[in-house]
């Protein structure tokens, strides 16, 4: 078959591909991230990409003639059939996320180290041993294993110690290179010990790998199990999202296409490797030198890595393969650390109620408060826990991507370029936004959104259905091709050269999203018989939470208003529950423990979460008596709103 | 590189390779199999091939003139230079051996079985639970795992349930394919069941399948774990047998060639899989149904399936890498069965005492013996085990590969073609020989070697010394390149059109071998201060055993010269030895306690095997006391020894 050279701008990538092969395809082999939501079906045009030179041909390229006449194409649907050269504009640029790790805010170390234990006693899930052992003899003739596992029981009696295979396979020359005397990793399960890694006395450290494998981003702490300490943190994008945004987009091209869930398979783990790689290189460590990894992801992420069919996640009655999973090697999952490393991989409570909870709800304590807790976790999906010492109970409702930018005309992840603010003045309708990493901006973020959903709603340019009023939006508002759009950023101050809008349906989505985010935590406390004062604690977490205004996001009724100080960000909880578990072993057995204690409540049944969403699609609901503070400030008719 | 186009007659295979490759790689490449015990080094001449027609280049080429001038080259220092035809003489064919595994005579069904289990009760590695389960509903929303553990808890209260990565990948479409009835494939080790396999409740049986891993063959039996029967047997050639036809051959290419211990674990992998896929064939059995695997090989063939490198095993003081191996996976060890299938692998005793001398033991039943029992195997090396049920002592001793035809000049492996048995009148000196598969002879093998010696030292043409007479060989007898030579065959009879002989130097090599057999039968006894009369039971295993005149191996002092009727042939105990643990995992436990309990005696230490070797290279031995019954004979005059 022909072949044809893709010239991918401004980076200047080349490939060479197979006359027929579609752009995205094409951009994808050449490892240039180019966005899209619908799984390459034409739909969510969020690849458009500009042909500067060559021949394409296009198949339901469904673009206005205008665009296309300027080159515009849905990568999806545009085939090399000559040497082409493809501009990618800066708004379907798949560019690295800012993935937040690190709490904001002064963190004193001390203070760290304790927040990441909970309390408990560092007790590495391995631990390394060092022994002098005496060279065989004819007469002392044992084999290496047997006189390496003599060595370990007279130190430790009580413990009996086995070695795996890839273990096995070094163990002569290991022994030899150190000349006898060793280093021995170990890792311990009951009361067996399990040799993963046998290395010269006077090797370095003993490291585990932190991941916590998300929808969008994947990120992942190196940390030091000797010394109990996070050397480095670092994070990329799932590069599944080349087979779809979300997760539903994901479960259908891996049952869908052949060959497709090992597609997401391999994904996953490039995006882990690629973010261990870098990790390491910068901390210094060599790949082998990890000898355990702890992975925290929902339940179709966790499912994709491993393998396993998301399937019947997607389909009623909602059903995993496996809520908890074995104990794996990193050589059998893939994993670019020691092959023998173990792999932990934290357990579901249910299909929509993944690892990532279990593992928040660890770091956050959740089991122990004496007070009732509610964790909320928006990310590409909103689950939520309430509970304490006594009990838990989580659900999880599908929000949907909208506060990470998908599914919205202008939306794109809270990355370099996006609007992470948004003031309106009241008086004349004009706008002020901040713009992350402060460049031109291309397009907005969650936060933004919910900024701007709030500040309209208080300029009375959206009414309390979410509908724009025409009298109010001044020279900003006006018609676009599917009813009013208020312009946020005029094309000659962006990136893109093109008008950053939000639209009417932009904001039916965002109600729908925020609506099931309070319909899921009303449910929950209405299951439970309890008023909404009784929680005592919110929690937020997520990338997500780092960036949210609490006010605004109370004021466009996304959450609970309760008196603020009940609210805490906990940043990335999933990612902070793996480095516990690597830090401490008892801490995996109370994961276990939360996973199988939760109560799922399965919101599709009964009618209750459809009342409650139905009610919450106003801004901010139909029933504003859960909105005490809010009625306040309107009736005082004050606009002395906490604002950007 | 330049690509030439090899033909190997007579079976006309065809085959591309780059310039400068040699012969024996082309061949080997190909398909074709050619003998070589050297590993290419040029120095066994197994592997001389007639270059018809082409170009060719040579290097080292040490034939005499003569065959170089009739197109006679090795195939290990000839390389490809052109277009060539090359015919592989049937005495460089590498054919499938005669593997014996039934034994001889008339075995009854009911007996077969009994002596396949020793007695024991039938408790087989895996087995299958049939399952009902009820669908999952929104209500009861539990995980296929969660529905599948928790169901068998029902049925088993007093075991744990556990599942590994492959069959979890498979278990959510083989639940609903199955319409959640189903037939668990469960194995136990301490109470834990581990499941294998789940398919529909009326899928056919479950298999497990036992392999003899042999330096020279691989033997292998399928089983039927629910019915306790041997389906089928089947052997094939051990494929590493192009990278040298012995241990240490075989050690040396996997420590020096870059790849070597990664080729030798793909050949031991190729032939087990392939008499495997031969089997199931045969017997109709999918791989997927074949659920645990149980394999018996001596410690350099255990490691180098494992891909541990026999390194130490051949350097002094002679170290494996481990004793005992870990309980494995189809899937991590390469084997083509079902990807979950625990794959147990035979405990060793020391580097050359292994797992197929531990299964022989178990087999045998020595550790349960009041009586004083002598456990010999000899293939490609001599293994022999005394003991009872109190005490088990082994050692091993390089005895060559001479009985198994290397090393000498017509030897041959025996498979069809090969001499078996030899009468030699002692008038005449005139000679009959019996040939496998009744065909022209085209070489000799270990039962003949064994014949020959004993009948040419009866007809006084070979003295006590090993030396021929040139006054009793009549015509037969001549002086070759290397000293005198006996004709077996003249070359109007043989299919290579050359005569057969027994050279000087093949005598002494056989005498080597024979006498480190027997000097390691006495050293065993020397160490314990017994003598041979103590010995109530010879037992007698490997292919080779079951061709043995037991008058003939004692005359030429290969066995102790103890009453026939102590004599047993138990054939291929390695692999009944294998079987037997397939049916009942008890007896895991005992092969385990085999391992550790028995004694090795390492005749490297000392000067007691060097004494005992020098005085058994006579036939029989210097110490004729020790031959009471040929003693008779001779003084008997008598000519009235149980013939062929």
């Amino acid at each position: 078959m022909q072949q044809y050279t893709v010239t991918f701008l401004p980076d200047n990538i080349r490939i060479t591909v197979p006359a027929g092969t579609s752009l995205l395809e094409a951009a994808a082999w050449a490892g240039v991230g180019v966005k899209s939501t619908c799984g390459g079906q034409g739909t969510c045009k969020r690849c458009i990409v500009r042909v500067k030179d060559g021949h394409v041909t296009a198949e339901g390229n469904s673009l206005p003639a205008t665009m296309r006449a300027k080159g515009y194409a849905l990568a999806c649907r545009t085939q090399v059939a000559g040497q082409v050269t493809v501009e990618i504009p800066p708004e379907a640029r798949l560019v690295e996320h800012r993935v937040l790790l690190r709490d904001e805010g002064p963190a004193a170390e001390g203070k760290e180290k304790e927040d990441l234990l909970g309390g408990r006693p560092i007790r590495p899930l391995c631990e390394a041993v060092r022994l002098r052992l005496d060279p065989p003899t004819l007469t002392e003739n044992a084999s290496d294993w047997h006189r390496l596992r003599g060595a370990l029981r007279r130190q430790r009696p009580d413990e009996d110690f086995a070695i795996g295979l890839s273990a096995l396979q070094e163990l002569a020359e290991g022994l030899r290179r150190a000349d006898w005397q060793v280093k021995v990793v170990l890792t311990s399960f009951n009361t067996t010990g399990q040799v993963i890694r046998v290395a010269p006395a006077d090797a370095p450290g003993v490291y585990g790998l932190a991941v916590d494998l998300g929808t969008t981003t994947v990120a992942a702490a190196l940390v030091d199990l000797e010394r109990g300490e996070v050397l480095g943190q670092g994070g990329t994008y799932n590069r599944q999202a080349r087979f779809g945004d979300d997760i539903i987009s994901r479960i259908i091209h891996a049952d869908t296409k052949e060959e497709g869930l090992h597609e997401l398979r391999k994904a996953a783990l490039a995006s882990i490797n690629e973010v261990a790689a870098d990790l390491l290189a910068k901390c210094r460590v060599a790949p082998e030198e990890v000898v355990a990894a702890v992975v925290a992801g929902n339940t179709t992420m966790s499912h994709l890595f491993l393998g396993l069919t998301p399937k019947y996640i997607r389909l009623q009655p909602y059903i995993p393969t496996t809520a908890e999973y074995p104990l794996l090697r990193a050589s059998e999952v893939g994993l670019n650390i020691h092959p023998a490393a173990p792999v932990l991989v934290f357990p579901s409570v249910a299909s929509y109620v993944g690892g990532d909870i279990v593992s928040g709800t660890l770091f956050t304590r959740l089991g122990h408060s004496d007070e009732l807790v509610l964790f909320v976790d928006i990310g590409t999906n909103g689950e939520m826990v309430l509970g304490n010492r006594e009990w838990l109970m989580a659900c999880a409702c599908s929000a949907g991507p909208a506060f990470e930018g998908a599914g919205i005309t202008c939306g794109m992840r809270a990355m370099e370029g996006a609007i992470e603010r948004v003031e309106i003045d009241p008086a004349t309708s004009e706008v002020r936004v901040k713009v992350i990493g402060n460049t031109r901006p291309v397009g907005i973020c969650g936060s933004g959104l919910i900024d701007a959903l709030a500040k309209l709603r208080r300029a009375g340019i959206l009414d309390r259905m979410g509908n724009f009023m025409p009298e109010k939006g001044g020279r900003r508002l006006r018609r676009g091709e599917e009813g009013y759009e208020f312009v946020l950023a005029w094309k000659e101050e962006t990136g893109t050269g093109k008008d950053i809008v939000l639209t009417e349906g932009d904001v039916k989505n965002l109600l729908r999203s925020k609506g099931a985010v309070f319909a899921g935590i009303r449910s929950l406390l209405k299951t439970l018989d309890l008023p909404q004062e009784a929680i005592d604690k919110i929690v937020i977490a997520g990338g997500f939470g780092n960036y949210l205004n609490i006010d605004n996001a109370v004021e466009i009724g996304l959450l609970p208003d309760l008196p603020r100080e009940k609210y805490r960000f906990a940043g990335n909880t999933s990612l902070k529950g793996a480095v516990q578990v690597l830090l401490c072993r008892d801490a995996w057995e109370e994961a276990l423990e939360i996973g199988r204690k939760m109560t799922y409540l399965e919101l599709s049944v009964g009618n209750l979460f459809m009342e409650e969403f139905v009610s919450a699609l106003f801004l901010p609901h139909t029933d504003l008596e859960l909105f005490p503070s809010l009625i306040g400030e309107r009736k005082g008719g004050s606009n002395s709103w906490p604002g950007v």
